[in-house]
This record gives C-alpha cells, sequence and structure tokens, in this order.
C-alpha cells in the first residue's frame, strides 16, 4: 500500500521546496510523470512564529500550535507519514507539544523525526565515523537538540562551534542583509563563506563529519557531499529517503552518498 | 485580504516545483519566514493521466477528472488563486471541463490561465514584438492552444517548428532514456541540444522571443533569459506572478525581465 507524504513547509518556505524536490530526486520511476507518489506541501509560513525566538522565550505563542494547524491540514488531503525540514521545530519544547496534540486530535499519520532519522541513517551508513561536527541555529544549539540525541546512543561524539561561531553560523542564517532566510536563491557569498570557516574549524577540531543541523543550510551547497575534506551530512536528505521508505520501500534509489565515503 | 494560492503539481513534478520556487522568488519579504503568503503544492502525479495521450485519443480518462480532485482538495485548505503548471492541461478538451466541474461543484477558488495570462504579460511588457516562436508537447502544438488565442486576440504573430521539430521538441520532454520528464535534474544534454536548435530554428524564421510552452522546458535554463539571441518567455514565472498579484498585489517584486529587453 503506498502512502502519501506531507510535508509541513514554510519553515523556511525553500527548505520545504528543497525536501520536496529530495523526494523527487530519490524516488525511483519509469520516466513518467505518473510513477511518482503523492506528495503534499503546504507553506503557511506566517501562521509559524519563529521557533528560536520562541526557545529564547522572545515569542509568547509555541510554533507548535501553527505546525499542528499545517499537519491536520495534510491529514486532510491524505497524508499519512509527514515530516517538518526545520531542525529547530524538533526542540523538545515545540515538537513534544505537537506529538502531544497530534494523539489528543487523533492524527492517524506517522510524523517523522528529523534527529532520529539522521541519527538512523548514519548509524547504518557511516558507522565507522567517530566525530561528528554540528552546525545550525541558536535555538539548535542551545536546546542541544542533537547532542543529547546522540549522546545518548552512544555512538558517535557531537562537536560544536565556540560560542562566537554559533552565533556566526546562527547570523549566516538569519542575517537580514546576507542571511540564507533572507537569500535563498541564490545563497549570498557571506553567509557561504560563514558556513565554509565554521566547517574548516570543526575539520581541524577533529569532526569527521558535519551535520548541517539547519535545512537552509544545505541551500549553500547543491549536490556538494563534501566541505573542507569533511563529508557533508544533509538531514533534509536523509529526511525525504526516510519519508520514501515510509511511503513505498520499493520506490526509494539507492543511496549515492554512501559511494562518497 | 491576503489569498492563499493553490498550485496544481505532480503534471509534472518538477514543474510543479518549479511554478512554486518562482512564486516564492517573486514574493516581495522583509527576509523573515513570517513574511510569505500561504502558498498550497499538491502533486498528485499517479491520479492525472497523460495529457497528449488524451488528446491523440490515445488515453481514455480525461485528465480533468485528476486535475478537478486536486482542485477540489486545493479549496478543502483553503486556496483561492489556483493555476496548474501544464500547458497542455490547458487545452479546450481538458481545461473546458474542468472549468464546468469548478462551476457545478461551486468552487470559490479562482483558476488563472496560463496561455491567457502569457498574453496578458505580453500585451503590456512586450508590446513592441510582432513574430513569437512556440515550443511545446505535440499536445500543445495539434490544439493549437496559443495559436489560436494569441491569433483571436490579433497582437503578436505564433511560428511552430516544421513536423519534424515539433516531434524532437516533443521526444526532449518525453524520450525515457533522455526526456527532460525522466531526468529533470538536472536535465540531460541531449534534451538540451535539442531544445537549443530548434529555438535557433525559429530565430531563423524571424521569432523575436520563443515561448516555452511547456512546464518542462524552463528547467533547460534556470536564471537564462535569452537564447540564440532570442528572449525567452517563461509562462510558469509568469503565472507565478500573476498568482502572486491576485493573492496580494502589494507582495509582488518587481519585474526583471523587463529591463532584459
Amino acid at each position: 500500500m503506498k502512502k502519501a507524504i506531507g510535508i509541513v513547509g514554510g519553515v523556511g518556505p525553500y527548505a520545504g521546496l528543497d525536501l520536496n524536490k529530495k523526494i523527487f530526486d530519490n524516488m525511483k520511476t519509469k520516466g513518467a510523470d505518473q510513477d511518482y507518489l503523492d506528495v503534499f506541501l503546504v507553506s503557511r509560513s506566517s501562521d509559524i512564529p519563529d521557533r528560536t525566538s520562541f526557545l529564547k522565550h522572545e515569542g509568547l505563542e509555541n510554533p507548535a500550535e501553527g505546525l499542528f494547524r499545517s499537519v491536520l491540514a495534510l491529514e486532510k488531503l491524505g497524508a499519512k507519514v509527514i515530516a517538518i525540514p526545520c531542525n529547530t521545530a524538533h526542540s523538545p519544547e515545540i515538537y513534544n507539544k505537537l506529538c502531544e496534540w497530534m494523539h489528543i486530535a487523533g492524527c492517524e499519520s506517522e510524523l517523522l523525526n528529523i534527529v532520529a532519522e539522521t541519527h538512523h541513517f548514519m548509524e547504518h551508513t557511516f558507522s565507522s565515523l567517530k566525530t561528528i561536527g554540528l552546525l545550525g541555529t541558536l535555538g539548535t544549539f542551545e536546546t542541544h537538540l542533537y547532542d543529547d540525541y546522540f549522546h545518548q546512543k552512544g555512538i558517535f561524539r557531537i562537536i560544536t562551534p565556540e560560542d562566537e561561531g554559533k552565533k556566526a553560523c546562527h547570523d549566516a542564517i538569519y542575517n537580514k542583509s546576507f542571511g540564507i532566510k533572507a537569500f535563498s536563491n541564490p545563497v549570498r557569498d557571506e553567509a557561504k563563506d560563514i558556513v565554509y570557516r565554521e566547517i574548516q574549524k570543526l575539520q581541524q577540531k577533529g569532526a569527521e563529519a558535519v551535520i548541517l543541523g539547519c535545512t537552509e543550510l544545505p541551500l549553500v551547497f547543491d549536490t556538494q557531499t563534501s566541505c573542507a575534506g569533511v563529508l557533508l551530512i544533509d538531514p533534509t536528505m536523509i529526511l525525504a529517503r526516510a519519508l520514501i521508505e515510509h511511503a513505498d520501500r520499493n520506490a526509494l534509489k539507492p543511496c549515492l552518498l554512501k559511494d562518497a565515503v
């Protein structure tokens, strides 16, 4: 039984498109439109307040409310497996609330978790690696989203930039005059340079791979799979493949990233 | 009052993404996610049979049926202005049926017509041009989709490739081993070469601009706005701008293409 895929988009808008594109890219077809699985992308940006602001207690409304309304919209369309291409939205204060409401509402769809899927993928594909760098928003750093989950599993060691590097990375995403959220297509050189520099610093600290732990970060790299000698781990791509696997295992293309190591 | 935008995607899947991307690209924002208008993209490819096959009487079910179901899904989400990024789907046998059913069902959304919007845009932006080349699928050529509408308006003269060129262009879109539908990301050189060659031939026949009259064709060019000395007219981009204009006139960025002439 093939399942329809739902994307809670708009967080940010281009990250939603990026996930949808990666779903199509990783889908096995015979070359006809009709071979593709159903995918629904709802982009309701204005209904979902900024995740990092909420986590830093700068915003009152939990973004889980708007995320929940998007999930309900996707359920209405018949989506059976759903994902949110926003790492910060997976912080417990937001994500757990959303899961609670989905349970109360009797939602029948399965919601995939970007952090759990990333760990699952790495465990099965890159188990020989030890030290993994992490980049993301201040919201993702401060809630220890990846660090806690990975530490608990005990396979990989997560390292993050110094405080100054964390702020620079957040700025590369959020700055209104050069950040990726403001300029996604194309991404500005100023934002790219910050991301490259922080990856290089993580590499110098021993990172063998770097998780692009904010869905805006893969927009910097397009199809590039390594940078400054380290492997780039793209949670959006991992999420795309997990969605297809849950929707119809037979529709999943072989993983090309495996060959990169 | 801002309106939500609906995209009947999946025809083909990457053309749906391309329209959605062009909507975001043409939206005026202050750089925050929350500034974007709501956009819904439903990609229900397996429910919508091939449009050209139907028009050539090779398929029994009118694709209008699946398109109608996608429109109803978008209405359910609250979309108020809707478009279909597939030129062939605008052939009267398909499009008129869809409009009839939308009327019967009491649909409240407005459905934009890609051909009418393209003419409207050209009339206001490129009125000095006279001879316009057209590329597309055999379905679009044989139903005289653009020719009839443009002829009736009497401003521009539409020219098309010879029979052989029409078949080659259709093949660049549909061929299972190199066509754009089978290989959208990236597009294969074999498909690109055919499209370039046909544009060149249209230029030699006097075309001052060429309408990329199949939503797979703009995927060949990315941000390129001219080829072989002629201006490229991208109906997907025009449709994106028309959708924003109908959704919230104030959210529309200035048109960059105007400066290209």
